[in-house]
Parts: structure tokens; C-alpha cells; sequence
């Protein structure tokens, strides 16, 4: 269950994507605009919006929280095109600390629910410098870790979890006005992994929800 | 590397505690106040604040964010006294579904940087408002979570890292006016976990760096 403009979708698309699964799972759009996400049974399900996923296995109940999913996914089907995670401890706990950054450090203070908070207790242009000012400052940070860390991809020189993280982080920087050349290494790595065909499929534009602006 | 009164820092904590590892760890305060996070030889390693977790294995890097130190802990350490996730893989998700939700639909809205964000364009009686006002909007959604999910624990009968996430979480209800009591579910669960000896002896208040009230 998505919503095709949010980040937290987008990631779980690219997760399925890497498993072979994308085009082979049932997308059902949740308009968040329009509150569908707060109707009690959907809420019940997923107090926080979308994404969810629902295994075909009979055995297995409604999961939420994007990386929750990933990691579902990474243990329920180990195959597939990508790992989404390296295999030593040491670089799988940088891929999971560059993927929790951008979704607990940055994601959560841009994302529609606080915007609507500082619209409401301060306006509209409030909200705008608001949401640019929290992704400037997370962008910030992520440049420092991929600095450090980055290859072609945001982890040495293979696709994982923290670049279908980072494909999303950007498109919300474009969205609301910040500049990501700024952001050197985070560019570099973008301009590999946004001509892959994983983030190109899953892009929201393709979504069946998407509106055509 | 930790500051006493931050919920990441005392998520991992209890999870060092769980592998018997708590009393082996070394204790860097990180002052959050008078900027410590932020003077440039540390914020190149952590972004984000605290906690930083640095094992003592040569071999390791410094790694960041609380949910990917618990992981990493989980899976270097697969012994101690608690495992923090169960077995079986919608299990797994389950307990990751819960943790994520309090570390990327809650804490990151109540935290010190959102705070002074919205001291500083709306004032103090707005912080207040927005910090009360994000919780226990967080709270309506993980009581529902809890609801369907828990036992004796979060997830079951068993503590899990989803035990670790809460307790923190309690303790910022608390420290912010939010009345636990208010969410049934959460508050039975709250009273077996806080008096076990891992929410005891890793307590904010049993730090070398808090400050006595």
C-alpha cells in the first residue's frame, strides 16, 4: 500500500524491486492527501501512513515502516537481483546507519504530517522554509557520512539499502527547492544510481496514483 | 558515546545491557547543550547527535543511529541474556515495525533539534505545544500497535528491542506532560519492563553525566 509521491514507498518499490518482486506485487494506492491513511481500518493497520506490505505468505500479517520492510525482505528473499545489505557486521551496520539517518534523521521533519504542523502554527511560507531548512541541514550531515563511506554507490561500490534511501531523499530536495549539487559526493552517486533501471520503474511519475502536473 | 537524557542513546543502553556488554562499555557524555555534537572532529562521525557506538573489535568502524547499533549488536553478539528480535521472519518484522515507528514517526518530532526549531519561530509556549502535541499523536498510533501485538512485552511474551525503544519513549511522555495512563495497553506493558533491572541500571538518571534536579 502506497502513496506514489511518498519517500517511504518509493524505498520499499526499489527493495522489490531488487528482489524481483516489483512488478509482481499488487500496488494499492493510499491517497494521503485525501485521508485515506486515517480511515480506522487502514489506521489500525498502519498508524503511520503508508508504506504498508502484505506477504503473499498466508502466514505472515501487514508490515509498516519502510525498513522494517527492507529487512523483511532481505531475510524472506535472500536472492534476487541486489542484496540490500553487504555481508560483514561491520559495513552492514554502516548501510543500516546511512539508511536510518535519512530515515529518522532527515525524512521525518520534511514529510507531509510536519508540514502540515508548522502551516498550521505558523503558515504557509513558515512551512516552505521550514521544510527546506530541515532537508538542508540533514543533507549536510549525509554528505559528511558519504564522504566517508561513498564508492559509486553510498556504500563502496555496491548497490544497497541506504542508495534506495538516499534515490527518494533527492527527489524530495528537488521537490522543495534545495540545491543537491551542493552535495558533491551525494551528486555523484545519484547520477549513477538514478540512471538504473531500480529507480527509474519505481520512479512516482510511473505510479498508477501519480497525478501529472 | 551517549548524552544521559536522550532516548537513542538510552535505546542502546538496554541493548548492551541485553548482551551483557553494558558494564564492559566505556561511557563518553556528549554534551547535546553546550554543542559537544556539534564541534567538527565529532559531527564527521555522527550527524546526528548521539549515540555512537565504537566495539572494540579492531577491526570495526564508529557506527550511528540507535536502531543500526541494536542490529549490529544482535548480530555480532548473538548470545547475552536477550536476543533482541525473535526468530521467525514476521516476527522479526513485527518487532522492527514497532522500534521503527517510535524511532521515525515519534521520537525525531519530539526530539531537542525540533524543539528549537519551533522555540525559535513560534516561541516557547508553541515548543511546548508541538512537543506534547507530537507525542501524544505518536502515542494514539503505538497503543494501536501495541493493542494487536502485545503480551507481557511489546511484541509477546519475550523483550525486544521494541521493549528497548518504548521505555525511553515513556520517559519523554513523561518529562513532557504526556499521561501514560491514557494509553492502557502501553502503560501494562511499561510496568513489567521499567522494573526490570535492564531499565533500572541503565536509567538516564544512573549516568555519570546527569544532572541532578
Amino acid at each position: 500500500m502506497n502513496y506514489w509521491r511518498s519517500s517511504c514507498s518509493w524505498r520499499v518499490r526499489m527493495a522489490l524491486y531488487a528482489k524481483g518482486l516489483f512488478s509482481k506485487t499488487k500496488y494499492v494506492a493510499i491517497n494521503l492527501l485525501t485521508g485515506d491513511d486515517t480511515k480506522p481500518e487502514y489506521f489500525a493497520i498502519n498508524p503511520s501512513g503508508v508504506p504498508t506490505f502484505i506477504d503473499s505468505d498466508p502466514a505472515s500479517q501487514p508490515i509498516t515502516q519502510s525498513l522494517a520492510i527492507m529487512e523483511y525482505l532481505e531475510e524472506r528473499y535472500p536472492g534476487g537481483e541486489f542484496p540490500l545489505l553487504p555481508r560483514d557486521f561491520t559495513s552492514r551496520a554502516i548501510v543500516r546507519s546511512i539508511s536510518n539517518y535519512i530515515a529518522s534523521a532527515i525524512q521525518p521533519l520534511q514529510n507531509l504530517g510536519a508540514q502540515q504542523r508548522v502551516d498550521k502554527l505558523a503558515g504557509p511560507d513558515a512551512k516552505k522554509a521550514w521544510t527546506s531548512g530541515v532537508i538542508a541541514e540533514g543533507m549536510d550531515g549525509l554528505e559528511l557520512l558519504l564522504k566517508k563511506y561513498a564508492g559509486k554507490f553510498c556504500f563502496g561500490d555496491t548497490l544497497t539499502m541506504a542508495d534506495m534511501c538516499l534515490v527518494p531523499q533527492a527527489y524530495a530536495c528537488r521537490r522543495f527547492g534545495v540545491e543537491l549539487s551542493n552535495y558533491p559526493t551525494v551528486f555523484r552517486v545519484l547520477q549513477t544510481v538514478e540512471a538504473m533501471e531500480i529507480a527509474v520503474a519505481t520512479h512516482p511519475d510511473q505510479m498508477p496514483d501519480a497525478i501529472k502536473q
